[in-house]
């Protein structure tokens, strides 16, 4: 077992999630690095080597200009401890097995023939057996399971306050799982899991500020500041889908008009496609081959939607600063449509060296909600 | 002399400011509100209570059900130390002297023919000079001055790197100011000093996270994200004036179009308000008292001003979602025109329970300015 809550000092905490999203690392280096005497970190290592979650590499580097003794760097033991987690949507669960760096094992996949409760935890139960019994040694070593849910999630309660796609309000979702599963569970917003895993284990890792913004159905924004996650005092943030950009654009089912969700969300764009092409069968995929083969008034929407994005990212850069913004997500399957035209709206809106900000676009595989999901549940043992 | 930087115990700093900035506190409750223990509280307090900084107050109250010993309030000794603080505008110096809690005791300020360097360092001295000598024994306790300037400001070197109305670039302002007064000078921009008054002794005192709007020239945002100011990793923050929210709407000076600030701001009000009226002279006072008389055009020019920046600080609290937002300012002299405007703009915009944070909106005394820039001397104390 990880050392209980009451035992953890705040130094064991700092020195594993340090070794951990950036070692290895000497206790030299750790000790310079936290603040900390040598002394406090080789203390606070000491429970982490004896139960398995570090270990000691071979001591063959130096420490530093006319440094004398060997430093045997401290490393996680990443098979030590294994974490589920599944990303739940309408019409899937997309499940994974991670390793303590949050590195894929194994992953799997199971369709819902609708989001009902009770049908969802019974394939929920069904994936995770299904996961943990492969090859591989999961099921001893795995006592933890996170799900990520798009809506609004109480991480605190495990409860679902409010999820749009899956038409859930107040479920207690942790509790539910807890006992179909017999893990213990973290439920969390889908895109701060995501964000999480970035900032853990991604692009995000060792920056104060840092934002990931995620493009598809919705358009969606999780916000690092001071090297936490940004919740909100009221329940919202990261609302980047609802900044209104074009006071006179198209109506948004937020009751606002003009939101960059209302021009580049996925619907949005079938919905201008449809309209432009004058075919109202067209879909989402259709869209995106039109675009690619040419077609100027296809190309207008994803154009639009592109610099739709770029500005309200801009505005993220304008308001918080992050050193660094990722977007990706599903949408960007047409990354190729949209990147341009993101970075186009950006440079324009960004304000003097908010400019500086550097973008990374790239698209999103799908497991990769259920690694953000795995995150939280490793994140979950940290601070436990 | 407050405690020396080396000497100064995280504790000290801690029990000084929760004493400043929510005072008068027992042991006790400092204890309590710090998660220090008892013996702790009293250690950081006694070289405060020393340098007279710190008073107990006469142990009248008891501290809670069942507790036996009167307890003794730890209380701020506002007059142990003064503060200068000066905004510097294009054409004014407004200077205040402060005491330990930021009340203003005195106030002055002189007219500037421009803003050429060495005639503001010379007023500026001859401002100093004035203040201190005012009767209240103001020069004796005085060691620390703080300027506030427009624009951006690199408050760790005290460095003014570009001010537009200043027409400054790259001004070493913290050493020159400092070699004319002989004081402890601390500069920073003028709305995160306004920010971080009401962070420490306003609207904001206790909140984890708020955001102050300045409505005037420009469009300004200070934002505190778990109890810290943001700055922006690019050095960009807050810029809530060149949100985009409206993409075919006017040029704005940084080279975008329908910025907030191009929509809202003084110039911008004055240019709509002339083409409205088709008086080419009309000035801003002009365009209120048209507006406040019932002229159609002009009311609609603050109406579409005031939805504009409902709409940009429904952006913060979309994004970020602060406990509350003060929205204030010189231009909010014309309050009564922007205020309905500025809520419905708020609330159209504002992400579900995003709508649920309180607006402060209310005008801006130009002294709160000079008071601001006392307080960053303040903070720069407590930091030192
Ligand atoms: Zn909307
Ligand atoms: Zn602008």
């Amino acid at each position: 077992m990880f050392p209980e809550a009451d035992a953890v000092a705040p130094a064991v905490t700092a020195v594993f999630t340090t070794v951990l999203t950036e070692g290895p690392l000497s206790r030299v280096a750790l000790a310079r690095r936290l603040g900390l005497s040598s002394a406090a970190v080789t203390k606070a290592a000491r429970p982490l080597i004896e139960l398995g979650y570090l270990e000691e590499l071979a001591a063959t580097e130096r420490t530093g200009p006319g440094a004398g003794r060997p430093a045997s760097p401290l490393a996680i033991r990443a098979d030590r401890e294994f974490f589920v987690g599944v990303k739940i949507t309408g019409d899937e669960l997309i499940g994974v097995v991670c390793d303590l760096r949050a590195e894929v094992r194994t992953s799997a996949h199971r369709r819902l023939s609708a989001p009902d409760v009770d049908h969802v935890l019974t394939e929920l139960g069904e994936l995770v057996g299904e996961l943990l019994d492969r090859p591989g040694g999961y099921r001893a070593r795995t006592r933890r399971l996170g799900l990520a849910v798009s809506g609004d999630v109480d991480r605190s309660t495990g409860l679902v306050r409010y999820s749009p796609f899956l038409r859930w309000h107040d479920l207690p979702l942790r509790e539910q799982a807890e006992k179909i599963t017999g893990l213990t569970v973290t439920v969390e917003n889908d895109v701060k899991a995501l964000t999480t895993a970035e900032h853990w284990f991604g692009e995000g890792v060792g920056a104060e500020s840092f934002a990931l913004v995620t493009v598809g159905a919705g358009i969606g924004c999780g916000l690092v500041v001071g090297g936490r996650l940004v919740s909100g005092s009221h329940g919202v943030a990261g609302e980047i889908g609802h900044i209104g950009i074009d006071v006179n654009g198209p109506a948004c089912h937020c009751g606002s008009r003009g939101c960059v969700e209302a021009i580049a969300g996925a619907d949005a764009i079938v919905r201008q496609a449809r309209s432009a092409a004058g075919r109202p069968e067209l879909t989402f995929d259709d869209a995106v081959a039109l675009a690619r083969a040419g077609d100027a008034p296809a190309g207008a929407v994803f154009a639009r939607a592109g610099d739709a994005i770029g500005s309200g990212i801009a505005a993220v850069a304008n308001l918080v600063g992050p050193a660094r913004i990722v977007v990706s997500g599903e949408g960007l399957a047409a990354y190729d449509l949209f990147e341009p035209h993101i970075r186009a709206g950006f440079q324009r809106q960004a304000f003097g060296a908010a400019a500086d900000c550097p973008l990374s676009i790239r698209p999103l595989p799908f497991e990769e909600w259920a690694r953000g999901a795995a995150t939280v549940s490793i994140q979950a043992l940290v601070a436990s």
